[in-house]
């Protein structure tokens, strides 16, 4: 252990230790003070795995179908834990609270620290303001970025980190209608696609192939697409796990911005089975697993890669290998969200179960590099609940189905959040975060969603602007 | 600060530490090997609180509504948190969990260390081996004992502390058609109420008068009520708020056992208001508060109480007042739960609230005995979730009421797991586990709500015996 990842380790605990007292007396905002006299960083990298829609219901119903209720899945392997509050502001009124977020608010809460309207991304509710981002504020100071998703790259989770845009419908340039003002023949910013690659983030997986093939409608590229203006800016662009899997084994010679874009919407789905049903439901089921074709990485595949090509010690601006600034990764499972909304626990489990793969390559990737922080969290808390078999005269007044689990015993899990048919809803509910490594003892106890901003900037030792 | 006391604060961190490590690698069973190495007491005395059906969404929902979103309740200052699984054994099979767990056999998992089946108080699924229980380990080691709720004193969750019965129907001498084996005059260790008073728990305080006004049908209190067999056991009998304050006033000159009996049946409900209902369901609504009668203690003021008479120098066998055994004491707010299960917001969120300042009461309590671990948890998650406004062609298919909450804002809270009209069903979600004080960094991480037994035992040093 060197001298430096000793003083990292003290000054983790110290703060740790010091912010954990602070929420316990003052709430949410105890960050600040402590982060604004700590100016330097705690870890050299931080990876975030958001499981987009992944409460404390839908870890338990994953973790009892695959691995059995005393199993663990690596997302449990995190020794400290807290929990999260979720709730958004209303934009007509933003200092009153919206209890029910969705992904582009949310995402906005940790991307900027501060709450916003649902359906914003990284604006101020109320005035559109632009909201500074903890990816740019670490490429401002030289820390190595990317962003992995199984959605579109350009859905509201990944949008949130590098686009400022009222409306999160806004992903491609023939996709602006309910953002008129922010379109490149506007002389706005572009939509959420041109954003993204205009921020030269370092490594972008995911899905949405379609948000760039569009062509951009003026400025400096008016006439190509989204992913030709990527390349003039220096990307490699990439199409399959293959041409993936070549870069990845370039090594130290592998280019500094890789764009994958794996298909044209959101990434195929891991397993399939029978949708949940009124009484008497579906079920007795297991599910049909392997659905995604090998051509389509895997999240925990992406995850891989997007570690292998940002971990470098040749860092924009560093004196030495050692003192090179590290990176910021986020890594979405997004489809848990997706499959709770469509009533379809196959699907939801795998997905969750998919995550939990990228969750154990971080670890991984953090155990052999001690100055790493990883964190696993949510968005928001969805509609999945595990409930008592269905009788004739006690059932869920919702969908359900029954699966038979790792334990070879029934679990009913129902959506009832929307009437059977319609898109199942988010829930209010705090959800678990849960940390490893330097700083991650930051994250007991209760925490809002923007406190994460604070704890990812103090992390990264990029606190003192960060909070001002 | 005393050495002892410094000695004690440096091996709960010791042991937290090590007992975080080894869980996030070896799951449940981790407490086991590290409470074998710890022969001494880390704290001197514990209070479990128990919110019955407190599942995070319940908590958010009391949160919202009584200090706003950014708010925070006393559960939520509590600097270490986790996440506790629930699930319970299936009485033919043993080994396969049943993945929602009733108050019984939840209650008997913390109270013995051991999984039962759902509606069995501290006996073995299948078996009906009598298991011991953490109270039974404490008053061996001469730590006084006291069991506080909102319900009958002879509810599930209580009585897994004191009471081995095959259902938890069997709760007075007249109830025990389940139980035909359990009576005293079949020889047996008779009803709840008879075991729970044949224990000597040194304070008890709650409702159900009317199970221990019931004739004991054999042994040597024949056609006694059960409330005479406890006069006749050295019990002080209270009845109402004042009379308990009297008895507290006597100080160190106050009983060494003392039975509070408040109500006949459950106690009665802080708040009330409208039940939720179909679409468009009921509201908005602020709700009716203060609904108990003042001779009725609420739990906050039994648990001062409870304090008051556990917190003795001069414990049983103890050589010295700084030496002495200190208390394990129980608190439950009953009616969360009872109240879910009613699709009823209002009262929810009124025994929520209620239940709080109990937490806030053994806060201040620890504030004052730095020797004393805080633990607060519920016993099994519940129905209630917060969900979006509804609308014509988009509401939950159960009940709801939308409340106008301390924001200022609405906020919709439904009950979907039954039918409307049908009690509300208890769910399989992985629940929040808190603590404070010496030994509560054992609980970060994702436990089994079994460990919560070694947790207190090794707490308290009763840990070499409890975990053979």
């Amino acid at each position: 252990m060197t001298s430096r990842t000793q003083r990292t380790a003290v000054l983790a605990a110290l703060v740790g230790t010091l912010v954990t007292g602070c929420t316990a007396r003052a709430g949410s905002s105890a960050g600040r003070g402590i982060a604004r006299a700590v100016d330097t960083a705690l870890a050299r990298n931080v990876i975030l795995l958001i499981g987009d829609g992944l409460g404390d219901s839908e870890i338990t119903i994953a973790r009892n179908y695959h691995v059995g209720a005393a199993g663990r899945l690596a997302l449990d392997r995190l020794p400290y834990t807290g929990t999260m509050t979720t709730y958004t502001a209303q934009e007509a009124d933003p200092a009153r609270p919206d209890y029910v977020g969705d992904s582009a608010a949310t995402a906005t809460a940790w991307a900027t620290g501060h709450k916003t309207s649902n359906s914003r991304l990284s604006t101020a509710a109320g005035t559109g303001t632009a909201l500074p981002t903890i990816l740019e504020l670490a490429q401002a100071r030289g820390v190595a970025t990317g962003s992995v998703t199984t959605a579109e790259l350009t859905d509201a989770t990944p949008a949130a980190l590098a686009a400022h845009v009222n409306h999160r419908s806004c992903q491609g340039p023939v996709d602006m209608a309910a953002c008129p003002s922010y379109r490149t023949a506007s002389g706005g910013p572009g939509s959420i696609a041109e954003q993204t690659v205009n921020h030269r983030i370092n490594v972008l997986l995911g899905g949405g192939r379609q948000r760039f093939a569009q062509a951009i409608d003026g400025g400096p590229f008016a006439g190509q697409t989204v992913e030709q203006s990527a390349v003039a800016q220096g990307y490699t662009v990439v199409t399959d796990a293959t041409a993936l899997d070549r870069i990845v084994a370039q090594g130290a010679a592998a280019p500094r911005r890789v764009l994958g874009l794996f298909a044209p919407g959101n990434m195929t789905l891991e397993w399939s089975g029978q949708p949940a049903a009124p009484f008497p439901g579906s079920g007795p089921q297991r599910c049909t697993e392997g659905r995604r074709s090998s051509s389509e990485p895997e999240l925990a595949s992406m995850a891989r890669a997007a570690l292998a090509l940002l971990d470098r010690s040749d860092g924009a601006g560093a004196s030495s290998p050692a003192a090179a600034p590290g990176f910021f990764l986020q890594i979405e499972g997004a489809s848990i969200d997706k499959r709770n909304h469509a009533a379809d626990p196959c699907g939801q489990i795998g997905e969750t179960v998919a995550f939990d793969a990228a969750v154990a390559v971080a670890l991984e990737f953090a155990a052999r590099h001690p100055d790493t922080m990883v964190i696993v969290t949510g968005d928001h808390a969805h509609s999945s609940q595990i409930i008592p078999a269905p009788e004739p005269a006690d059932h869920s007044p919702g969908v359900f189905s029954t699966l038979l689990t790792a334990d070879g015993a029934p679990m009913t899990v129902h959506y009832a959040t929307n009437v059977p048919g319609r898109s199942q809803e988010h829930t209010g509910t705090q959800i678990r975060v849960a940390a490893h490594g330097p700083g991650a003892a930051m994250l007991t106890g209760v925490h809002d969603q923007t406190d994460l901003f604070r704890v990812i900037a103090t992390a990264l030792g990029l606190a003192p602007a960060a909070t001002e």
